[in-house]
């Protein structure tokens, strides 16, 4: 069993993210889950934005998510963000999305990444000090 | 092995849907798909606004797309949406991305969906009426 | 000359929100003008949800927007939102969009609106009680 | 009196496009008017890409629209552009959003811009191969 380090951010559901349900329109949680990988980043003591000025991208190779109870407008969003894995070729996020107070999983998904070169748009075996900010927030196996 | 009956629709990548790496945002996929579904469902005999003015909410459960080579902007995109599933729960819907000329595939995925009553937004059994349509955009079984 | 009574709101650029160009694209500055517009409501003391719910909807009529310097990936913004005018028929608001540290304006624009009946949605004198908490927000002549 | 070259595109109402007033949420509009401005660029012999290709970004400067009657999910948007201005330091645009078959215009509007150098970001005088293309668009003085 894995136990994941979650680090948290908050928005909240605009009226532009609502649809004719009156919900949120279920692509904003890719938005939002967005959200929670640069909050991530920066956690881990760089920004999303350094990864690329050092030479890097970090390219979606897959999105997935669940949906169980909306969001309504302008209700509160809680984000939680974890490392799966952090791989020199891959990275893997998990997503929990949850009502304000914590008690209630709304909707939970992951993202598959590559590191790229930027210039080269190839994939790159990502250098140490890159990955080394993320060892913190990799899952702990329990006991 | 089952042959899918895809529904094409075309679309261009706008420069809003562009982001700094120079490539259609990821998110826009998810949209894609929905003109796909959108098209599919106009295709089968009816839209899916009358799909809500009878009172059916077709939600979406679980969203999935695996992206393989990125589009630029003003690059046309070739969406083919097909029926996995039609069930009087449930249905499931599979997308082709594919560039223009239909030789290249950039990106794939699916998505589930529950049947709601759009009153109480509870699941329910959808009618006869409302699945028959789909059925000839079932998979057949190849021999 | 008038004084205008600015409510402050905050939100970063998105990496979604971001165009080839390599700068937050201009239709999501229209989109912080309504993130802007429904806190100055909650800071009125209710939220435009109850405003709907009541009711009435607040359509828009005119968008206008002015741009200066443009915003970066992750680059905090400061939105500044005021209350130009609150009428029975129609409502105005002014924007300001401005550097973190609040030096420098990046933007500026207004928008109008009219009141409009939730069901019949037609033009509509507004309550009262939905125009008396927006008077402490109205511009002040200065002397 | 001015007559317009009007060049027309056609997009629909997407479902993610609705807002939970059950209408196209009025920041859409922007994103189309941009989809017209590049259709015109394309009707005019080179496309926008190309433009930014060649060293030049056309920057958004200004954006204004009022806003009539409003679109609804999977209505089709017949947007019309037009060239108001073709100078070496700025140019106009002008759109009307209209009903499909063209008798009901539900929307209007313009965006100013700036020729900026890609490189440095700074404005320039655009060279004449860049501007020549639109003289055909230019609007006609009536007699």
């Amino acid at each position: 069993m894995h136990t994941f380090r979650f680090v948290e951010s908050r928005t909240r559901v605009r009226y532009k993210d609502t649809d004719q349900m009156g919900i949120a329109h279920h692509s904003n949680y890719i938005v939002w889950f967005e959200v929670g990988r640069t909050d991530l980043c920066r956690e881990a003591g760089f920004t999303y934005r350094e990864i690329e000025e050092s030479g890097y991208l970090l390219v979606v190779v897959e999105i997935n998510c669940s949906y169980r109870t909306p969001y309504r407008y302008d209700e509160e969003v809680l984000i939680r963000t974890a490392i799966e894995e952090a791989g020199s070729r891959a990275m893997r996020f998990r997503y929990e999305l949850v009502s304000a107070d914590g008690s209630d999983m709304r909707a939970s998904g992951f993202s598959r990444h590559f590191w790229l070169d930027r210039e080269t748009r190839r994939p790159v075996v990502a250098p140490q000090h890159l990955l080394q900010p993320f060892v913190p927030f990799l899952p702990s196996r329990a006991q």
